[in-house]
């Protein structure tokens, strides 16, 4: 029997309203629900912070800072004035993962047509993966979905794995 | 009957030709023709600058500076040495949008291979949403109806309406 | 008889393994086979380097001077923590050319999900464009196929070629 590798993962609600307690937050336990798919995800760590570019940097900033594996963010990544995750989320990354955001917003593009505003972004700070997902539960959980194949050898390349991505398996 | 909510648009040209009026002008018409099907939508000025950082990000500052919720672009987002449109764009936006750019060209590509060298970027300043455009009449519609069943949604949400994304209609 | 234009073009190869001998590199020549389908191509350099920022951007940087019209780098665009393929690339590029990368990626995602974790960038400096391709061969392949038939256009586009997009041929 194979050992699983053990990712951390830590999950930051989005939402003026969930953090003044006057919303429940619904979408983080989404996320972790979907998480069980993911072999070996732990949430280690789960916040709610303000629409406010430093409260959503410092929590990211923390979680760098303690080699978490993965950060999920949900919410503020859309039009309205107060949606700043996917700015502050660049101010922390070092390594942007494009690819990761592109793809989350074709898939969604099945499901509505609003799936073009979505501002999200993804990236790398340090031995950490970012990844911005939308604030609705139902969305932030089709999103994640869409990428969540690739997660396991993103992470092991993250965390150093030296094998050959083209090599056969 | 419910009000329809009146969005303020402009449309920029970028060309050299059509600066100097060696060209006709094709492409802000066809625009102003595509977004008579987005209710709402009054075109409240046009104007043509040529492929000029400066004269286009004056142009979109001026728009901006006025309140005007929505610029559309047409020209300049391509691979010739004088194509500065994005570059430009980019100096005036404080929020990326990239989703309307990815889906624009995803669109285009099943018309032509060429969509792939479009440079096109769209985002946010204050609360004016630009969009830049292909220069082809033809190109632009098209690039423009593929996001148009996005815009009024995008476009409230720019304007705080405090409705959630994910809540029923 | 139509004349067929000369593009010259260079490929990197971005490996600390290829670099110092201990790997073969393959990807390099599969380049260089996919290249032939490409007319008027004529490969003018090729060279190996570490995956080490300043390495990647001294070269790259070489061939701009040259004024070598098609830059192709292979590797370095995935998660690992020495993979900067992408960061060097944006440091010498002054207009980003964010389509032939997105439509790769799409392109890509037919093949494998792990498509979504390459963070490859593609962008032109003064009159060179330079497109990051995966580090497997067979990647590096495909996705190169995917928008070699916009080459032709592109390339002629950067060189000054006055002809307008939206014309008939």
């Amino acid at each position: 029997m194979m050992d699983t590798p053990v990712y951390t993962v830590a999950i930051l609600t989005v939402s003026d309203r969930a953090a003044q307690g006057r919303r429940e937050d619904l979408s983080g336990p989404a996320l972790r629900e979907s998480l069980t798919t993911l072999a070996g995800a732990t949430v280690v760590d789960e916040a709610i912070v303000p629409d406010d570019v430093s409260a959503i940097e410092g929590a990211l900033r923390h979680w760098v800072a303690q080699g978490v594996d993965l950060v999920l963010t949900t919410g503020g990544t859309g039009f309205a004035p107060r949606d700043v995750t996917p700015e502050a989320t660049r101010r922390v990354v070092d390594r942007e993962a494009p690819g990761l955001s592109e793809a989350m917003r074709a898939a969604s593009l099945a499901h509505t047509p609003h799936a073009v505003l979505s501002r999200a972004v993804s990236g790398i700070a340090d031995g950490t993966l970012i990844i911005n997902l939308p604030g609705s539960p139902r969305a932030a959980r089709e999103n994640l979905e869409a990428i969540l194949p690739a997660l396991p050898h993103g992470l092991a390349k993250l965390k150093g794995d030296p094998s050959e991505c083209g090599s056969p398996p």
